[in-house]
C-alpha cells in the first residue's frame, strides 16, 4: 500500500568534491544530493532502482527548478527533504528542501517534474492508475 | 566595450562520463556543459575566470530553471548557445540552449539567475552601472 | 588516542549518476566512494573536515593506484573497506577494497598515497609525531 | 591506415567544478580530462563512440596509476597529451601528461591499462590481430 504522501529524508555530509574554490558547495553537487534522495522517494512509488532494472519503465527529469538560498560549505551535515508534491495523468512534481540541521538554514529548494518512460523505446507512459486513487489529495 | 547582446557558443562531445545507464545523458552533465558556456559569457562581461581570481567578484547561480526536450546520447556533438537575456539592478539572467546540428534537435533550455557576490565576505553588490546602459535593451 | 590500525567501512547504492551507458559503474565514480571512506578514516587520524577547516592543513592526494576486478551496476548496494596502510616520514598510503556484500564480489581495490600540506602556502609537512610511535607497526 | 604511435592533444580550460575549497582542481577532476583525451586516442585506434555503440566492442579501464606533481587553479588552460605506449595480446597502455603551457609545469601524469570488451556479454577480446604488426615496436 502506497503511503499516503510519499515523503523522505537522506543525509549528506560535504565532501571536497562537492566544493569549489569559492570556498561553498558548488551548485551542480546539490543535484546529486538531490537525486539520491528522488530515488529513495521512487522505492516509496514502486519505481525503485531493482524495479526499474526489471520493468525499464524510468522515470525521467522532464524540468528542475532550483533555488540556491544559503551557501554550506566543506563538512556540513546536510538533510535532503522531499516529497511528492502533485500528480498528474502522465507526470508528477516532487519537491526537495536542503537544510542544514546544525543552524536551521535552508539552503536549497528544488521542485522537479518527471515522466514515466518505457525503455527501450522511450515511450511515454501514463502514470499508473493507482496513484490517482492514493494521491487524490495530490491531483493538480 | 561590451556587445550589444552578449551571446556564446560552445561546442561538446558526450563522453561515458556524460552517460548513464538508460543509455542517454544523464540530466546533470548538461549543467556542466552550461558552466562552460555560462563561464565563457562571463568573459564578455569582464566576469572571467582570471578577472574573478584577482577581484573576488564571482557571479553566483540564484536560481535554474531548465527543461529536457529529447536525450542526447554518447558521441553526439553538441552546442550549447548562451546569451545574456536580462538585466536587474542587482541580478542577471541567461539563458541556453543544447542543441545537436546533426538533426536540429533541441536537446535542453535552460534560465539562470545569477547575482554579483564579493568574496570572502559573501556580500551581494549591484551589477555594474556601465551594464545598465549598455544593455538598457536587456532591462526587465 | 589513536586506533591500532585505522579502519572504515562506509556504505553507497550505486545510483544513475554513477553508472554510464555500457551498463555498469563508470571508473571515475568508484573514486568518489573513496574519498567519502578516505574522509572518514581521516577524521580517526585527527584530519576531519571539520578540522581543517581550522588548522588548513590538508592531505593531499599524491598518487592513486586503482584496480577494476569486476562491474557494479545500477542498485547495487556496496561497501568501502579502507584502512591506513604505511607510514612514512612525510606521507602515507590507505588501501581501499570496494565489495559487492550480496555477492561476495571484490569489484574494484586501489591504494593512495597521501601527503600533509599546509594551507594556503601549499607547504608539505611531516606526519604528526605521535603517528610515528602509534603506528610503529605500519612504517614502511 | 594506423598512425605509427598514436597521440593526441587535448585541451581544457579549468572550471568552477573541476576545483575544490582547498583552491585547486580536485583530483577527480583529472579523470576526466584524461578520458576525454583517451576517447580521443581510442578514434585513432578505429575505437571512437560511433564505432563503438554499433559494434559494442569497448574498451574498459582495467588499472590506473595517476601521480599528481602539482595543482592546477581555476582558470588554467592545460593540455593533455596522450599516446599509445605498449600493446599485448589482451591489454594496452594508455601514457597521459597534463601539462600547463603558461609555465610549462607537468601537473599529472597517468598509466591506464584497458582491455577490449565485447558487450552486452562482458567478454574480454583480444586486441586487434593487426595493432600487433601496426604496433610492433609498442609490444611488451
Amino acid at each position: 500500500m502506497l503511503p499516503e504522501t510519499p515523503t523522505i529524508e537522506t543525509q549528506v555530509q560535504v565532501m571536497f568534491f562537492d566544493t569549489d574554490c569559492a570556498g561553498v558547495v558548488h551548485n551542480i553537487a546539490y543535484l546529486r544530493f538531490i537525486e539520491t534522495a528522488r530515488t529513495e522517494l521512487g522505492e516509496q512509488l514502486g519505481l525503485g532502482l531493482a524495479d526499474m532494472s526489471r520493468t525499464q519503465l524510468f522515470p525521467v527529469v522532464v524540468r528542475i527548478e532550483i533555488n540556491y538560498k544559503r551557501p554550506a560549505v566543506l563538512g556540513d551535515r546536510l538533510v535532503v527533504e522531499g516529497r511528492l508534491e502533485t500528480v498528474e495523468r502522465s507526470r508528477f512534481w516532487c519537491a526537495f528542501r536542503v537544510v542544514r540541521p546544525s543552524d536551521g538554514a535552508l539552503i536549497v529548494e528544488s521542485r522537479q517534474m518527471l515522466a514515466l518512460v518505457q525503455m527501450p523505446q522511450g515511450k511515454p507512459q501514463r502514470v499508473p492508475a493507482h496513484w490517482m486513487e492514493c494521491f487524490a489529495h495530490l491531483r493538480s
